[in-house]
């Protein structure tokens, strides 16, 4: 390993869902349309290019697209359905729990799937249904029932010998009754009748109930394989995210998790405080993406003027490296995630600036930096700061 | 494989450290600083862009950086410290051999390191003392030692059964005493005892000496195993290089390494008097990196337009390719070898040249190339002389 530890420091800012598509009157990009004075003359100083989250025509979930910036491989690091959402509410995982995505839905008294949703039953009662069952035993195995929001929910076991390849008890089709869960291994059988067990006494407990009357369970899943930050990198890494998930991811890579506020200015006093404590800080921005995701252009666009607002203060704090990408692009004219490389910028007083002049999707074709991988992005920032040794002889 | 031989010659010009970064004052490189009108001609009919030694971010040393353009993949080819060290002096290391760098060193009358360097004595003393100790026998193995220059030298084990997996002796600290080593895998154990019965001679022969009375070995590793040029490519490539190390490291790579004396004018004229006899030349170009690593800006640009100059007599000898790149980046304001992408353009009558306009840092952003590992150097430069078959049906 080259990496070897010193006291620069690097700052990630993630704009969640940053890369866009032209608005069809205009012809310009979200950050195009964008008035982002500081981001532009940053962008000057910078070396500029993409960020290729996954790999050429592949649309990323949060996961990935997050694993690439802090310097895993996305494609080799898979983290399941199930885990995501169970760190999406701030819930601890253990080594060897197995967690899945759930549902409360309404069965009919043929005990067909009616409502995949139980008519999205309000999060107070999801909760009271789950209080019914969690933290029972069935075989030895803890059953943990958690509320999300409205009828979501986590259903995660824990114990020994419980192993993750298992089918989903979920159809996700409305008509036909939940499946059977199947071991898809014969290391799985004992938890796939556990799974089995728990869904017979659900709808047991819950017959006489008219709707949200059964849980449907997908995406089980275990924590993944990962090797720390620290370890590989040799960094003492902080996260700054409002969300859980984004949380939870940094906490799976090893980050110190810090508490902040809701807003960019929380998040801003947060990166402040915690300045002197850490070399490497995750500074997670989420709105541009959820206003993607709703397909509000403009909505969008004023996010991204509200983080340009941002850039001087974190700029002030003098990092070694500032580092400005998304993890994956959303733009507004397809409501989601999208398989566009994202625009990216790395500052640092060697980072060999290029031709570009602006920070969008246009500005960044002049960078230098072309469209890279997204698990190069880290390795880059680290060379920019001299926490990576020289290769070979 | 695809290669196929036929008469077409390429002429692969390495300027060793030619990457640079903007000096602060002015804003420019040293490439954009220097006045180099052959060069950007040459850059208006061929095909530029940049060549990335390893990987982004990863600052290789010399034998990676030129493993690459040689058309090997430096990751999985690697060669130690003290092969490289051997090769640079021009000893000639057989398949099975260890080398390892040393360095004579003093240690005070408990044992101690007093200096590493025993303060960086005279080559000449090095040499005295690497006499006494050279091509004994121990336990049947050859123990070769030799000087390198001031206090380093070069010690290589010959024999049967030997194993490069061992630890270093020099702790590289003072304060402490010479590590004993230790094989790293079973099959090493007598390797690793040979070379701690070599420490107790030395020690023991030398011991009543105040200063210079000690070896300190590192980078204990043998001949890496290459397919050689000739039957990868199907070459018959030459070497033209001042410097051992790299006529070292391109007889590794099955390079006839032609005699040539030490100035540009020399090498020149040895490319001159065997061109006809050779389909590839790797022209070797040291002082740019010699100039990065003093961190003298002036110097480094001086030798840039020297090399200008040499351009119209390589051109005159109508090579079928001519390609000029770097082995990496020693930016005059790091003082070092960096990891940023070297400038590289490739001519050939079929090269499909681009909107470059200048061999240079901003000017090869204008290139078609973009960025690539300079292990697709050599492929690139082969198919613009038609010695790559078509691949698949």
């Amino acid at each position: 390993m080259l990496s070897t530890p010193n006291e620069r420091k690097i700052v990630l800012v993630v704009i969640d869902g940053l890369g866009g598509l032209p608005h069809p009157e205009t012809g310009k990009t979200e950050l195009e349309t964008a008035v982002t004075p500081n981001m532009d003359e940053l962008a000057r100083r910078s070396i500029c290019g993409f960020s290729l989250p996954v790999d050429q025509g592949i649309t990323p979930g949060s996961a990935p697209g997050h694993l690439g910036p802090f310097g895993y491989d996305p494609v080799n690091t898979y983290i399941g359905r199930g885990v995501l959402e169970a760190i999406g509410v701030d819930l601890d995982l253990k080594p060897g729990d197995i967690a899945s995505r759930g549902n409360i839905c309404t069965l009919d008294s043929a005990g067909i799937i009616k409502d995949r949703r139980a008519g999205r039953i309000s999060t107070e009662k999801t909760a009271a249904i789950c209080e019914r069952f969690d933290g029972k035993t069935i075989e030895g195995v803890q059953v943990l029932v958690k509320p999300v929001k409205d009828h979501r929910i986590v259903v995660i076991l824990r114990g020994s010998g419980l192993d993750e390849n298992i089918t989903d008890t979920d159809p996700q089709q409305a008509g036909v009754t939940p499946s059977v869960s199947n071991a898809t291994r014969p290391e799985a059988e004992f938890t796939a009748r556990i799974i089995n067990l728990f869904g017979q006494q659900v709808r047991e407990t819950l017959k006489q109930e008219a709707v949200a009357n059964m849980v449907l369970l997908r995406g089980f899943s275990s924590l993944p394989q990962m090797v720390t930050m620290q370890k590989m990198f040799k960094l003492n890494p902080a996260a700054i995210a409002s969300y859980p998930m984004y949380r939870g991811l940094a906490k799976l890579a090893g980050m110190h998790v810090l508490d902040t506020g809701l807003t960019l200015a929380d998040e801003m006093e947060t990166l402040k405080y915690n300045f002197a404590k850490h070399d490497f800080f995750f500074f997670h921005i989420k709105g541009a993406d959820s206003a993607g995701e709703d397909g509000d252009f403009a909505r969008k666009v004023s996010v991204l003027e509200e983080v340009d607002v941002l850039i001087p203060a974190i700029c002030s704090l003098e990092p070694d490296v500032l580092v400005i990408t998304g993890d994956h692009s959303t733009p507004a004219v397809l409501k989601g995630h999208s398989w566009h490389p994202v625009p990216l910028m790395l500052y640092s007083e060697c980072c060999r600036p290029d031709l570009a002049i602006a920070f969008s999707e246009s500005g960044c074709l002049a960078g230098a930096l072309g469209t890279i991988h997204a698990k190069s992005v880290l390795p880059l920032a680290m060379a920019n700061c001299f926490k990576l040794n020289k290769y070979g002889a």
